[in-house]
């Protein structure tokens, strides 16, 4: 089976860390096929960074067409999801849905700790669509996104701070890590807090290949319908074609 | 004041009924700056005709500049709307958001009625997202958005059908249109039905006119902050800049 | 256009201060006229006040007739504004039900500051109800109603207080002031905290416009139907004919 | 122990219904004291009818004084509950709160039967506001409020028709009876329907028992704090005293 | 009339404290059977004991047969309700429940204060199932259920502060005791916090003579039909009759 | 890995559909150990078989002790699923809880279908605490369980009209399987009615897969705390030890 992670942000070095951790979450049968968008801001915060990021993201999915069986969105606002799922012919996850649907098997109560406050808000959005407002709380550590590929930024002792205020303060029975780019922090996480500490990215791997493996695909019927054929006017070839 | 309004559909015929709808609503002291999108869908129905519309309508705004007072996203989806509030310095409306509240104020229960089934769930999410979900309902009358500006489509007909069972059996107490492009009907369809019959364009335009005039805009605490500046990769000019 | 705007409760001072607001906030064709309730308590502070401003606030706008084309009562609690919207022709706001509208067009997250606590509850249904439950807290400074007319009470200062702590603690994006006896604090309080502050008495002011000016007015099918015409016992006259 | 059973409304004749179900509902040391609001209207349909009534209400409360234990409110639409449990030093209990209390104990599931359509809104909020959104539903059966009292109105048979239909459509497990002008149907409908039939106004004499009996009264602290004593313009002595 | 009080945690010192709450609580014509469970952990701490106490439960209410009126579950956990409704052919009350539902009539927000950590998210459920998602909060005093026995384990003394803390942080109104084994504590704790305390047991006895005295049961329609006839493998006699 | 499934009614037959379903969808490596409990009823059929069936449910998991890395329990209710979380020392998945879970990727709306009426309340409160209340109705075939094992019962046509009417009346995008006894009956449902039908058993074979392979299991802070040791009075060995 082949999944395709797509990082909707242009950091390359940031789809490094996430195609890793999907790599090493995928099952032996299963090939990450791990992509940069090519179009759009190169880290996403807020809300602004996220509608431009779209586009970018839409068109690799339609890049990758019937070669992939299952779709990641590798960013944890969800980015684009409901139009993924429209667009693709198999299954797309996001990697925020993904990891709160994971944790709420282990966990009666959370806290996703994600980067910058300016995210706090479109991610309690999503807690709520998806059905976790009276279980998760949502703090931001006060980090830029690109902030925690560099070791000497203080990022990562900025987001143990806050996980220690989660689990204090909100007594969060589990942690989910509220940014793609934190995949690579859960196993010294782990260590440190001795609780359950989610990653979106592996989570949504294994959500993809469940799916695959059932034979599960988007519903064609209602939200997720098949894109009406229209004019896209003013856009890239792929897009007018998908 | 100047208030822009962004078809966000690239439908010029569209912008027509928007921008005569806006004028006729305005005060006299508001010019109504109506302008279509340059790129993006020829109608937006749906998840993924949404997602396509939103560059191009950030690109009218960062093209408005400051040169209007507020800025309406003329369809019902509030395409982008979050992202507008993000980039723009004035107030931004969406004309479901503005269409259910206003309709709050005269009615305690209300009917949604929009275009095609697949705008359905989208626009309930609406309704929950902007507190109305237990005051409000969605149905959808099986029609595609751009059949409203047909006369002999039959669209209007199924139109007021489907008004007429909103009537009947969710006992609305109030007709919310639940698409841009029927903003012309309100005449006729108040005196067919004779209860409030509500559309977002016009309810946009008293809303950013209430806003301006009381000297507010969006905080820029928060969910709506200013966006950090960045590298916009492939993308026109005008957004990195922005 | 004339807009009725009640003062709830019997003190002449507070009127002239909602009037003075009011006017300010209203466009130039429409006429403001402020009435001071006749009857009931000298402030609304909680339930028992409320219930008591009652009659006095409906015998107003039955006084008022048809010679006004909508109606505002000037008291945060929303006093009688569902049996006022079922008495009367034209439309009735609310300042509550107005400043949480307006505020949620421009800040994700709000926060209410009230004068007593015993007020904080019946505003926090009032939050619920209007669908802000998830987005707007409330928070009371703890000083009576007509304080904030002693410039040597220290009411103000208690209020600023309260408003500093909603921000830091709240993370408050927007402050709605709880009060109509508020209204002339908006402009210094906007230049002490940098970001909106919303008074309910001018929200509701262009609200009542908007309504008027797009030929809305309250549902008479179902909520808020007109009152079966009925003996009323042992109560003034205007009643009896209303 | 002493219990007023207040009927808001002014209707003597269905005072009389109340006070006899009140009666034989409640223990054999309880003694049901029983009046008829002096002022209001005749009957209590919808949102006006229930202000114009709450002043008298609270005229009967103040006239018990402390010769009661505590009060009962004999309408369905809990009229005046708030302002009553503010003032009353002793224990306030309306029928509806009551009466989906006590059916909540019996049944997962439930439907309210009230009287006229204006009715259902009002209930519908009570249903949410005591934490019944997802369990109960609210039906009018189309009758006035005082037919009840003629045998040849036919109320009768429009009630046990929706009680039908609330059973068949609704999948209700128990009916609660919406007016308070219903108790002496109880007993005819149990044996007619086979399921449990639940009444207000001795749902509301147990509770009122149970509380007293257990020294239990209203909260003095928050949002039933004693009111602040205030000159009350225009009303009669009683208030200005309470 | 006969109320079996089924204690069903094993520890028989825990059923008199148990009973002497109920039977001061209940009317002369009560009697209360009070039995202590035979089967089951000696306390009842979280989802692991609940679980393991329900079959003994169960025996106990069959044991008892149609010897009694009512039933009443003495654990705060209301462990086993569901089942018991669906087996008794008489009214069945749990203790959080009954409290929850007797404290809404006189405090608009509350504190339940319970034992051990493990038992609060169990108890928000059930808050949130019984409607009082927005009004009651939950604490734990951080002590096990036994040591509310020995006045020299300090258990009291860090309930005491707990019923502190939630006066002053959640700003309740009235506080709900969330064991069955405080039942002894209401006086003092009443004496010393000067406001209400509810204790479920005797909330529970007096929901039960309600019930009774009205002649109402649970609805044999829907969650609580009568349980089919089936075989019960490898479990002892009296369930396999039932 | 090995996976504990869990057949909590007592019927052999049934749980050889169970493993066989489990069993097709896992994974190469995974061993399923599929048992049948045995101690309870031979079907569970509402709230009273759920509870008779949890001792033996949780006596299995207790036997199986560190020899398997996963739980599923193989019953739609999720019956005793929180105490398994606290008993065991591995992840615990119900299949309700999974198949709504794993539905949620991949439709925005879903119907779960049951067998009987009196399983549909149970379910609707799995569905509102699970977090779909908004997304996802029941509805019971009115079929009892082990008819589903009889060819000639009709139980399966029964099953297929009520799927007919979600997709119908609800506009149920997805439908979820509400039996572990219709495990086998995937396949042939899809084919016939061209929409995702989702299983419990796989679903949830797929997500004890994932936490296993993620080294995730259950929080061992707050609800899921590990049992206190406490002698537990006349129940078998096993369960004193555990």
């Amino acid at each position: 089976m082949r999944i395709l992670v797509v990082n909707p942000n242009t950091t390359t070095s940031m789809t490094r860390t996430i195609a890793e951790a999907a790599r090493e979450a995928s099952s032996a049968e299963t090939e990450i096929v791990a992509v940069t968008s090519r179009m759009g801001p190169t880290s996403i915060e807020g809300y602004y960074d996220e509608a431009l990021a779209v586009p970018g993201l839409l068109a690799e999915i339609v890049a990758a067409g019937d070669t992939v069986d299952a779709v990641i969105i590798a960013c944890f606002d969800d980015t684009g999801l409901d139009a993924a799922r429209a667009l693709a012919n198999v299954p797309v996850l996001g990697i925020c849905e993904a990891a709160l649907s994971l944790t709420g098997f282990i966990a009666a109560r959370m806290t996703v700790v994600t980067t910058m406050d300016r995210s706090r808000v479109p991610i309690e959005y999503l807690v709520q669509r998806y059905g976790f407002a009276s279980r998760a709380k949502v703090r931001a550590a006060d980090i830029p996104v690109l902030s925690l590929e560099d070791p000497d930024s203080g990022a990562r002792d900025k987001l143990r701070e806050e996980i220690g205020r989660a689990i204090a303060d909100d007594r969060a029975e589990a942690i989910v890590l509220g940014c793609a780019g934190m995949a690579d922090l859960v196993r010294s996480l782990r260590r440190e807090f001795g609780l359950p500490i989610v990653d979106g990215v592996t989570a949504a791997v294994k959500q993809a290949e469940a799916l695959v493996s059932l034979g599960l695909s988007t519903s064609k019927r209602g939200a997720y319908a098949k894109p009406v054929q229209k004019p896209i006017v003013g856009m890239s070839d792929h897009f007018a074609r998908s």
